[in-house]
């Protein structure tokens, strides 16, 4: 059984997350996709406009010590980034193009990188640019394509498509019909995808 | 250096917590006090008048089926409560009696059992009474002591230690200046203690 592996760019979580999934699926034998999603609709439907980490300051202040604590563990650099939450629509749209491709899961990677330990604004397409130049992709036609309608419609079916399932933050997993949520369970859903 | 097990008896993932820690402290060579508090002050003024898992539906549904991999897991058993949240208010007055008592413990966990693998009402007297004479303890004056106005004060000192260290739910576990939150995190706050 695969683990689909469920992200938004602006969760702190699902930073460590993003970095070890490939290779914990690999040491485990389990199969993995990658699926961008947005948790701006998902929140929004709860009533918050914020992230709950801005709305509940001693959930934020303890979830910031929590993800020091996680990335110095994991050997990830934790810098604040220029915003909190950032908006990451853009990022998921290209995310989305690349997500069974070669390339999505190192675009994703390196998007987190800018994010968390880069202090970069994943909303600007310069930005964007930057990182799929590097992996030696033609920026500029992956950008058009990443805002032609049906890509965005994609994206949005695929947010529906993590409510359908019940995911309600992020990261997620799913190993069949199972939901997993939260960094810390990626192990259980791993173990579970195996059974 | 010692973790302090923060803990309030309607939380469903304090369950698991409770059931393990004394095991799991005594493994790493940690040692452990239990401090029951009330999330109810905590939850509501963050505008919460009811469980989150609650007021949030499909992170609701999420709980109660990570928590039955949980328990499963574990080996404990786990049944629908009689309600949700239950009122822990006098179990947590008779628990925090018990805190540096021998037989605080034990006390604790069969309340939990109660709640959560015996559908009991952990607000009757009466049930408090059966745990509390089960462990050959007076119940009658427990209760009179439970009741009175310094432990009733002392329980809400106790709540306002938890919100002063930044505790916002439970289970939570302390390690000199750390805070960790959740079940999941109870062998991080062991580690840390070890350090």
């Amino acid at each position: 059984m695969q683990v689909e592996f469920w992200y938004e760019f602006a969760s702190t979580y699902s930073y460590p997350a993003a970095m070890r999934v490939e290779q914990a699926a690999k040491d485990a034998g389990v199969g993995l996709v990658w699926r961008p999603f947005l948790l701006g609709p998902i929140f929004g439907a709860q009533g918050w406009n914020d992230s709950p980490f801005n709305i509940y300051p001693a959930k934020g202040r303890y979830m910031w010590r929590d993800m020091a604590r996680i990335c110095e563990a994991q050997g990830l650099t934790l810098k604040e980034p220029v915003r909190f939450p950032q908006n990451g629509l853009k990022a998921a749209r290209l995310a989305l193009l690349g997500q069974d491709e070669t390339w999505g899961p190192e675009f994703t990677r390196r998007v987190y990188l800018a994010n968390f330990a880069g202090q970069q604004d994943i909303s600007d397409e310069a930005a964007l640019s930057g990182i799929l130049e590097a992996l030696g992709l033609d920026a500029g036609a992956l950008l058009a394509r990443s805002n032609e309608r049906a890509n965005k419609d994609k994206l949005k079916a695929q947010t529906e498509e993590a409510i359908a399932k019940g995911i309600f933050g992020a990261p997620s997993f799913v190993a069949g019909d199972e939901l997993f949520w939260g960094n810390d369970r990626l192990d259980a859903a791993l173990g579970w995808a195996k059974r």
